[in-house]
């Protein structure tokens, strides 16, 4: 089995990972550690969990947050996890992190993103950097392997971006600059941090688009689309919040460098997929959203092309908690140990 | 392995029990059956399922809807199961059925039940009724047995009444007809069949009572109630819809006889459930509601005592998809099969 | 034109009497004070009304704050209403307060009633409370008049309740201790203040009720009944939660001393609010719910009799926001300075 | 006093104008006429205008319905309008349609229309095509003038693109087929007619994109935006379901041909727009959503330029039953009654 802690225990993306370990067959949860809700069992924190894990909540300078494990999974906010790494790798921990400061392998590029977004650019531990790669299975499964000691785990929109585009970037089907991502996210995406925005009254009958100045995830999609591609793509990204729970529906737009019909992109998709099982290639003409995919680690792409304009649009559906964070950080710890990358992660949504 | 069929596999009803036997290790689904979508697969009706369950669904007189089955559930409106539980049986499969068909054990009981909603009083198969029993585990565990032929499943407003008086009604605690049961449901519970009522933006921000002249699960709550209290008791019973998809909140008063305090009928409901795994007792202070209960089989019941005026109040919370409908099922074949109650129901809820 | 001051502008309670002020052809804004937002234009806090209403938010301590106004709102929480009182009295103006300080006539009352949920049961102006009256219009409208100086505005749930029961108790339809008040209210109904049980994932498919040990809004409810049916009323009542904004929906129990039908009782019902012209009296058949009042200062009853058990159901609905507490302010401010009742809330809901 | 007819009474298009006409000081309803609920009052189809509008809806070939009036508003699906408008104007109405059936002034461009989304190319009434105008105030307001016979109503997602990029394209700022129109709607744009897709439970944790071959609306977009570029625009537009009630959010993209800053690009805005009251142009640092245009006939406009890819991004807010749909067909009827445009529309939102 593999002994697993979890900081950050008591946020959604928490609650997350604990939900994915409680169904995995290898895994077991051996800690949870948190800033809040300490010494309370994590039933309390979550009463869905009673009878199912009602391990206590320890504070991270407790002795019991400090014991070793297999893997942390560090569900905490930015600089968190560069800041705690190299004592958990000492113990012999491998890291799997879901926020920025393990998404860039090099102090500079940190330093760029960082700089872009408004955060502090120096790195806190910049030798760790090239120990990390970027957690998308579907682009780096080679590089996400036993040897492996951390992972970057995406962006929620980020992926749902990156996975939409990846085959048509590394197909170089379009020019660089028309890339344009309009990405709408549920709620829960928020975390569970409370703001006027996300209070019921506010939200239950309102939308609009945020950030519209620049989102931290832009870079990595920026980045894993350039290195795809072989040339520099910028992109305009219009990050958006829609009242519902759980979802990120990303329309992505870019123009083609010929005319192509949607059976060929699709050809392209499903030969760039044929080993991510987690990837779904479906014609214009589905009829699906993002309800389909919701409590599951599936990426529904559907894909179109507007002959008239010679514009590629794919519609990207994930589970922004699921594909989009603790799935994806499943997913990665599966592959850092050997696993299946379905390990744990092989069930169907829920309906209604 | 048991061989399951599930007739009306298009609904609500057909669709939790599929994605309940997806998990289950003992049980595999054999046939779908529905007067819908026939020839389609499942995963067609509900994309969700596709690559888990892409089995077609096929007409009631199609040859392989008619192909001999284990257990047969009839996720079917009323009149549907009472037409053809004789051929089933016939075929040696037991029968689990979700409509008010086999709620009641003689002609007579079902003709009372049927003219106080409306419906023809004559029952289709009455020499069937005596094979059935009424599916509630918690109070007919023993009856619910390897020798058993057909199960009548709970209403889900009603198992959501039953299960938070019955402790009291077996103890005696409280005047026969001093019982209200106002209960509120997701929409859920109307099932996939359209209605103006249930159109989004007739929905979204409004709540209602509906059918105050008498909902057809009054029947059932009030036989369970005075089979236990060993006198006639009659009830109060107001359903109610509100805007969210999944739960049942029942709120449940009598007026006591003695005065007593809410520990001490705490004490006597954690003792009359104390072999059901589904059922938690709960104190007046906890803080629960119809979410933590939601995609499972389990019941949440927040007692207190007025005692002021000296009346029960009991706060059952139950998801109606699940224990209200397909978990109770699937608890109920789990034990004419002579497997745990447990079996393939033993998982937590998900959050949010 | 009445100069209106609004003291706790920046709240769902301020707000709401600035949409219903600024269609009133009576009445204008003369001044907004509040505690939070200082020095912001109003249409900076709430967007929508740019152009409609864009004047300073001022603190309590301004001068501007401080200018006499003809009628002062003070949709302010527990106490502050009692320590500004005199002040505004002195000045000339009239007082509607939202909170709980003025519900009572005296010192005993209001400390009977403070001590039962748990507050400093001592008034801060006790020689004020004989001024006012509690601003049930369709109960008290003889007493909201023109010399009247303080008006005690109702608590949401609790005028549901009364406008639901009070023609019963002034019949003396029902025994006095067997009365139940189900409660259900729409989210806004906790107002702006973020807490973690109304953040949208945490809410948007729960249900829950809540403050078993009893609701700050009963005591006025069993006072108002008491005094209408001549003899002590004691009522259960459960506070509880659904997912949509705007709405309560109360259904309202009690014991029928005698046997009656629904067309007896809906006869008493119309005759007592024959002059009330915001109540709507309706059989047990009318298909209601809580958006047909949303947005205005309907109240609409629902009358129904379960004759087999002598039982009285009522169910009540309003809009929180307005009859449960703006559009109430309002009615009595238009009583108190003479005007019709009807001014400024003549108008009907929106759909969808 | 300004009589009206309304055809189609019994829909959301219906519902909206009367709740709009009830308000407006110089219009009165004298008919509704409607295919179902034909002999209700209307108060008994939408029980929250009891009191308030209780006509008798009549069925088309009602002599009621064939009385004449001054204005009829044909909020009917296409082919109704052009069917009967010449009977009409015979009578000497003026007609305003909320179709696509007058929003073209040739039968050629009407068929190239009715091609494209596969619908019947032929025309009924082709010589009333000239004497009607595409009822967009902001960018026709001359020719929306007491001599017009015919307002074609803008589509909901149509004024909301075409306002959002008008004054680009009149200053031919960007690229022609650079545009894309990334749309979200809430669900009451559906109208309502049931479908599975806005049956509560199918939707309330669901967004999707929709019609990805070719939307009703493009058209229109198309030619507005061609006229006022000189030159032809042809653009990708992607309609899509979000679940609430009221909204639409379109973000709208276009390469600019020069660099600019936001505050250029305002200043064009805010000049095209001088005379416009219902549109406001807003940086894009503006914290405002569709909430804020709720219930109302504005447009928001937040203006940003992404300065990196030189492109324009405009996010544009309506209320698509309001200024998508009733509230621009009454401002069409104040302008071709010689009224000032605002007249019964200049209300604020209402919140929350």
């Amino acid at each position: 089995m593999i002994n697993v802690k979890v900081v950050g225990a008591s946020g959604y993306g928490g609650i997350g990972i604990i939900e994915l370990l409680l169904k995995h067959p290898e895994a077991k949860i051996s800690s949870l550690v948190a800033m809040e809700s300490v010494g309370m069992p994590i039933s309390q924190i979550w009463p869905h969990l009673t009878g199912f894990c009602d391990m206590e909540v320890t504070a991270p300078d407790d002795p019991r947050a400090q014991e070793p494990a297999d893997v942390v999974f560090m569900a905490t906010p930015d600089r968190v996890g560069m800041n705690n790494a190299a004592a958990e790798l000492a113990k012999g921990a491998k890291i799997i992190d879901y926020s920025g400061d393990f998404r860039f392998n090099t102090a500079e590029e940190y330093a760029e993103y960082a700089t872009r977004i408004g955060k502090d650019p120096v790195h806190a531990a910049p030798d760790l950097l090239p120990l990390s790669v970027y957690g998308a299975p579907e682009l780096h499964r080679a590089d996400i392997n036993i040897d492996r000691k951390i992972v970057g785990n995406p962006g929620c929109f980020a992926i749902s971006c990156i996975l939409g585009l990846a085959p048509a970037a590394n197909a170089k089907l379009f020019t660089p600059n028309s890339v344009i991502c309009d990405c709408k996210s549920g709620i829960s995406g928020a975390g569970k941090k409370l703001a006027a925005t996300f209070h019921y009254p506010n939200r239950y009958d309102m939308m609009n688009a945020y950030k519209l100045a620049g989102h931290q995830h832009v870079c990595e999609v920026e980045r894993e689309l350039s290195k795809l591609a072989g040339e520099k793509i910028m992109l305009t990204f219009t990050s958006q919040v829609v009242p519902l729970c759980r979802g990120i529906m990303s329309c992505l737009y870019a123009d083609l460098r010929e005319d192509m019909t949607e059976e060929q992109v699709i050809e392209i998709y499903k030969e760039f997929y044929k080993d991510s099982p987690f990837v779904r290639v479906l014609p214009s003409t589905a009829a699906v959203g993002s309800m389909h995919v919701r409590g599951t680690n599936f990426t529904n792409l559907v894909i179109s092309v507007d002959r008239r304009v010679r514009r590629l649009r794919v519609v990207s559906y994930i589970d922004n908690l699921v594909k989009g964070q603790a799935g994806s950080a499943l997913q990665n710890m599966n592959l850092i140990f050997g696993l299946p990358e379905t390990t744990g992660l092989d069930h169907p949504s829920f309906f209604p």
